[in-house]
């Protein structure tokens, strides 16, 4: 039996992203929604220059900062970078956290409804999924599994990879009720497990689920000089985790040609179309479908 | 017979929508779908370092900086200002243009679809909106007739008051196909009025249309420290230009409260829940609908 004491609730790790920011300034005023009657709540906001620029970040993607090398060296000063260092102070130290668990807050443009981001092959923190699953039919599991030490993610500060709760679509800097209900929910939901889980209530979770597995980030077809050249298609906008066939439309240049999945087998995406991957001219993120078991 | 000459086509007058802008770029390469035989179009890119910051503006908006006397005031020297002075030189100056009619185009994070932004009595104008509306039936015709000279729109440049060209919902900083497409079609037909106009052509326009006139604009529920303490009610969120009755759901608490259309009139909104308005706080934007006739 792990024994889970505190719990974080982070909101604006990616400070143009409000609905968790407005969640965490809300609780803040009261924080009956959060509390539980066996461990502590905990709530931050990450990025707090970022919410006022209502950016993603100022120097930094915030959520690229905690690798452990990273949260040691001292060469990276930038603004997130710092602050980084800063959250690991109080709610770390990586190696030996003094938070045991970490739900952080996100929302994306695509359309990917309310996606749990499991980034852990904890059997804890599968089981949470679950329940969430359980008891929201129509959430998504992702599932990414990584070395919470090497991982750079915020939700892996604490003694238990944490899970993202990533909502969408919602357009950047502003509030959407319906992404906000999404995101609650699924909050409560990770809580009442987690107290349930302490108090050994017997809980009737299913075996498997379906679920996605990250594959790989596809750039946009782009022109010598970087820009982009092509769109995703309109018959692809919106289908987040519907499958790919070989032949379907994925691209729409500007000058109307469609550009489409020449791999054998069919695919899944995810993040399409998502704003915040521009910069880096991403498309979308590429699974594979998978049958994920509780052990 | 009024001639037309010149037309000048705008992309990215705010930089973080980016249908005008690439759509822009791509024309400057090829420009055969807005060539017409018997005018020019000119293309430009408004606001080229907001675009490459990914942002509305740097300083100030620029798409408020057109007003005649701003246009002079030399006090006023944000990057923006600066920029509007250029532009005035180039496409004006708004008191003996160069251009005769100026298309902008724009996009919303509402769910406005295709609205064609109406600032002009003048029946040239108001004509070829009814142009587009009878080619794409979907589109809306917003009405907010201003004086050319003192209003402060980049549209309010040419010899005529252009059209805005405005579609949503669109995220800021991203690309949609459908969106795309919209803005192309409501463009070429605008276009292609103006080429049949001076061929003098007989068109067979309706007599009068509905649309919505501006009345005002309404700001969120906000706390004593100007944060916002309410959202749009999931009940009113995408339900731009649909008729709001006294007692209907406007805005939600985060407490769950709904705060209600405490007036005794039917009223409309659109721009509602537009991520551009957040920093002055304003929620949507309230219409009459009315019958616009052409004279």
């Amino acid at each position: 039996m792990k024994q889970i004491e505190r719990v974080a609730i982070v909101g604006g790790t990616h400070g143009n992203e409000l609905t968790g920011v407005h969640l965490v300034e809300h609780w803040l005023n009261d924080p009956s929604e959060v509390e539980r009657s066996n461990f502590s709540s905990e709530l931050l906001l990450a990025n707090p220059k970022a919410r006022l620029a209502v950016k993603r970040y100022l120097d930094q993607d915030l959520n690229r900062q905690f690798n452990v090398h990273d949260l040691k060296n001292h060469l990276l000063h930038g603004y997130e970078q710092n602050r980084a260092k800063t959250i690991n102070q109080s709610l770390g130290p990586k190696e030996d956290p003094k938070v045991d668990f970490v739900f952080d807050l996100h929302t994306t443009t695509a359309n990917m409804g309310t996606t749990i981001v499991i980034n852990s092959d904890d059997p804890f923190v599968i089981d949470m999924a679950f329940y969430i699953k359980q008891h929201m039919p129509e959430a998504v599991l992702f599932y990414e599994p990584e070395s919470r030490m090497e991982n750079n993610f915020l939700a892996s500060i604490g003694r238990h990879y944490g899970l993202l709760i990533e909502v969408g679509p919602v357009a950047q800097g502003l509030l959407r009720a319906d992404a906000i209900e999404n995101t609650r929910q699924s909050l409560r939901h990770g809580l009442d497990f987690i107290e349930k889980y302490l108090n050994k209530e017997l809980l009737s979770l299913e075996k498997s689920y379906p679920a996605f597995q990250f594959v790989e980030k596809i750039p946009f077809p782009c022109f010598e000089n970087g820009d982009i050249k092509a769109i995703v298609h309109p018959e692809r906008q919106d289908k987040d985790y519907e499958v790919i066939q070989p032949g379907d439309p994925i691209f729409l240049t500007f000058d109307g040609k469609t550009i489409t999945h020449e791999g054998d087998e069919p695919i899944y995406a995810a993040f399409i179309n998502e704003a915040a991957y521009y910069d880096r001219h991403i498309a979308m993120s590429i699974m594979n479908k998978i049958e994920l078991s509780r052990s």
